[in-house]
């Protein structure tokens, strides 16, 4: 059975809660999921995951340096994550604030590793993004769908 | 004395009334100000400007097919652009819409232009991004924040 | 079956090319490839394939205004392209000449449709870039492997 | 006198090299140059310079979790950097290897400060691209150009 993890980093708790909730919308599906803060994560052990999701606060228009530097350890098992299902989210302080840019910060670091992304047609079409505004409805709907459609990608790849 | 043109496609008003709002931020400088809709900018006029922002709502996560109209025949153009002052703004459906893409997706082609532009270090970072939801007070202290920054570089720049 | 359409806009015949090579490696699955030039794709027919592979020269940093037209225009669509597999591919004057920008912005709307795309773990990672200096050998090469991989994909999620 | 400084992240020297032709070209106009491996940046020198160009290996696309460490650090200079002018320049293993997409993860920071910044009419439009094929003279000159146009910028700024 294929295994889902949601990995994050979170300051103010608001990146981790999107997490919780990518990670309810991912476990309809009825594949495995772990919701782990990134600093949990060993590198070696994205390798025993079909889809691996990460979500980082925007700091200064890309990916929170301590995920950075989980994704550049993950050099050594360049080539391993071939195929798998990848996927990201992010939060910022505002509209405009760095969260889709930092979104793509982390998808491209899934695609280099030759990982699959999928867009989303409804809402935030490249990875849910959290604003401070008052947006929790809109916010754990795109939440709950984006973690569901990553995970049934994984199963429809990986069984 | 500078001109800065702020051009704009618009289909819902939306994206017209933040140009509005950019001008008469732009205009507080007093520096000389064309708001105008891109169907009624000719090409060559763009060269008569010092500094030139643009605004489309993300079609597709880039500016709608009729500004990349007007930038790709802009190519005539090419090497009379450098140093002129640069700016964008973008509409999209939600946060997580394409604001920000599309944003960066004039900045890019204004960059290739050797163009100048300048980031925001409060709010909108790139450039103001509105959204459908109910954000008017933000976007206009934004806008006008934006044409202000934008208009005062354009005067440092070329009197 | 599954049907792969490698839609292209060429003036120089170097962007023709490339699709070319995509459509011989996609070929080597046994999927159904159309390779056409974008001006030959009725927006109507892109709902009849299992995978898309757009490519387009970098003009001004993003693809060009033709294409751009294209998927502009293929919003009476949304929502049926959901679950499909996406890529793209461009070409540029030089390396840091914006093919990797121009890659991802069709990539982006590609996404916004909630189509599934893929990276490469070698080479050019978000999809093939083609520039003037004579990298012919690289390119077949990374070209293949592209058309291959979407290709694979496509018949994995579709048959 | 304006001072500009040009920081980099090299472990193979190949980054390094492009960052002492761009401050051989700063120096043309007479600005104060520093060039330094971002290890021996303090944080709080930052706010001493008038122009800072930064640049780094793309590593998963975006810059060195190492250089993405500086700039997060850089939070505490925040509102202190508005209006100095920023630059980036980037190594890949190949065309299409995320140069592009490193530069413009460097310019964004730089943007989120509020920092001014300049696109190239010529060649590598965002900022100095350099990847392992032997493209040296190409390279030098770019840098060279980019180094001069940044430190052209500063000196008009900032005397």
């Amino acid at each position: 059975m294929s295994r889902l993890l949601v990995a994050y980093f979170s300051r103010t708790g608001r990146t981790q809660e999107m997490a919780e909730e990518i990670g309810r919308g991912a476990r309809e599906t009825g594949v495995a999921v772990d919701v782990l803060p990134l600093q949990k994560v060993a590198v070696d052990a994205l390798s025993g995951y079909q889809g691996i999701v990460i979500g980082s606060p925007s700091y200064y228009g890309t990916m929170v340096a301590e995920a950075k530097h989980l994704l550049d350890s993950s050099i050594k098992l360049h080539g391993k994550l071939v195929g798998k299902v990848g996927g990201a989210f992010a939060t910022a302080a505002s509209v405009g604030g760095g969260s889709e840019t930092a979104v793509l910060s982390i998808l491209q670091a899934l695609m280099v590793h030759g990982m699959i992304i999928t867009g989303m047609a409804t809402d935030d079409h490249y990875g849910p993004t959290g604003i401070h505004a008052p947006d929790a409805e809109r916010l754990i709907r795109t939440c709950r769908a984006y973690g569901k459609a990553v995970a049934e990608l994984t199963k429809k790849l990986h069984g």
